[in-house]
């Protein structure tokens, strides 16, 4: 067979590769790999288990400022995000450590504390794990959850005519990496964004109990790559408003000499964390009443694509670009 | 702060380190990190969800002899030699992959299918995943079971009087190492010790359902190492009968030259994946009835310590020594 390196495949099409071989999927499993934020598990007659991992390592994901605090604090908050994505209550984290052989204890103590932060953060805690030697640091993470079944959001109920919201702000965690490639100075509420996510697990709790929403997911690959995500799902198109998009006020601030790029940022960095999600017409009032929420646009047939209009009344296609794995050069 | 590098603590320090950071539990979890092969969680009226993550790298874990496809055997073999440990039923398996970018994607589909391949054998299957760049390839499994509440084996039940029990071989896989690192050549049955453990799945749920037995644990470690687990969890001590030890016959074939190395192996060496268990006196028969089982030993008070009888009649203590993580020179 040739030789196809894996950079040249992408991270989405293995995933699709690994889902055809892993697809046989035995009794009381609802949802499995590929699929979703998490797989889908079915342990009693009211609740959903879901479970996801991930694998995050010194020189892909901790830039050289993060303290080991916020290390552990974000190799628990990227699983749970996944959680929250599902709707689900977390119920607990597991976390395998790579560790090279001259890492301070200390500097590991640091990271377990950041670990169990963020996990207490989000009403639960680090319950088991595994040590390992390894060159690089790498931590895997592990996360469990429950869900009442009624509850479950997925990525493909999203219907034509819903709305689509996000929670938080766009484009920060995108901000804060690209002042700190520029040496530009950014303050502490835009650094925190990058390093310190805060998984909105009460947030997805609550606004999966209110029973409008028809989709969701985290956007920690950015908002453009969540939409490809969606629409493949849910086989329907987005049209976004760009002034719509919600930003951070220090980040408007700190990109105000370069609007286009401040934009751009919006819609392609990941690192947020933040929910996106898609809700019938006559529950948005009810959703936006719990505040911090913003309506960025309506979901359309899939044969409209995903686009979005700018200020000046253009419509533009979306790109299909953001945070992917394993690709040397963005795009496919 | 003094620097201390994790090598000179060692795994099971750390590990009580760690312990003592994540020590809080939230609702529900009845056995937190470190305790255990797997964390256990109350999840309803009937059943505990078992769950257990182990990262594996190509330099410590993944032997050049080794295939792709044994590769990816191995990473679920592991996790779900956790599960078993437990006494409990495999529900799902989740796998992050870290992956050299210039990695094949034919390979990466060889490791897929040696673990669904795996996850079959044990009547469970792939779930799901994360896929990451990565300088050293790295899979993290991680494995999910149920278990009777009654059923249920921990470290911690071994009482004085037990006897104490391995399923299969002792030493295979630490032989096959040998003969690969002193160019031996070995059968295949040997070699398949070292490359496709087959997690004790059905052994162990049916040993568990017999009710005879106080405790159990994986051989992943050695012999001597999992003593020394069950011995702290248990507080108790262990008197081995060395002639007991059960040896596969190519093995004893293989290494009849050398008899005091072929000891020592059965005791210290890793990688075996059997099953390591208490049972009270009265269920010994019924236990042995199942096959493929041996008495090695039984259990005596804690200042009795560890001891190996050997087959000319003294008694040795066993060595706190095996298979252990982050130590650069071997034994504590």
């Amino acid at each position: 067979m040739k030789y196809v390196p894996v950079s040249q495949l992408g991270e989405r099409p293995l995933i699709s590769m690994l889902s055809n071989i892993f697809h046989e999927l035995p009794d009381g499993i609802i949802l499995g790999a590929g699929a979703d934020d998490c797989a889908v598990i079915d342990i009693n007659e009211s609740s959903y288990l879901v479970v996801t991992t991930d694998m995050l390592h010194r020189m892909t994901d901790f830039p050289t400022r993060m303290s080991p605090w916020q290390i552990g604090w974000m190799s628990a908050a990227v699983n749970l995000s996944d959680i929250a994505a599902m709707g689900a209550r977390p119920m607990g984290v597991l976390a395998a450590f790579g560790l090279p052989r001259d890492t301070d204890v200390a500097f590991v103590e640091e990271i377990a504390r950041g670990m169990r932060d963020c996990a207490r953060e989000c009403d639960t805690a680090v319950i088991g794990g595994d040590i390992d030697t390894h060159d690089e640091l790498t931590i895997c993470g592990t996360a469990l959850g429950t869900v009442p079944k009624g509850h479950l959001l997925k990525r493909n109920g999203a219907q034509v005519g819903d709305k689509l919201c996000v929670t938080g702000y766009a484009g920060s965690a995108g901000a804060a990496l690209y002042s700190l490639e520029n040496e530009i100075d950014a303050p502490d509420s835009v650094l925190k964004a990058l390093f310190e996510p805060v998984p909105r697990i009460r947030e997805a709790m609550a606004l999966a109990s209110l029973g409008y929403l028809t989709s969701m997911m985290d956007t920690s690959d950015g908002i453009a790559m969540s939409l490809y995500d969606l629409s493949k799902a849910s086989g329907v198109g987005f049209r976004l408003e760009e002034e719509t998009l919600p930003l951070q006020p220090e980040v408007e601030e700190l990109m105000s000499y370069d609007r286009v790029t401040l934009n751009s940022m919006a819609l392609y960095t990941g690192g947020d964390f933040e929910l996106i999600f898609t809700v019938r017409p006559e529950g948005i009032e009810e959703v936006l009443k719990m505040g911090n929420i913003s309506v960025i646009g309506e979901v359309l047939p899939h044969e409209r694509s995903i686009s979005i209009q700018k200020s000046d009344g253009t419509v533009l296609q979306v790109e299909r670009k953001g945070y992917e794995q394993l690709k040397i050069a963005d795009n496919t």
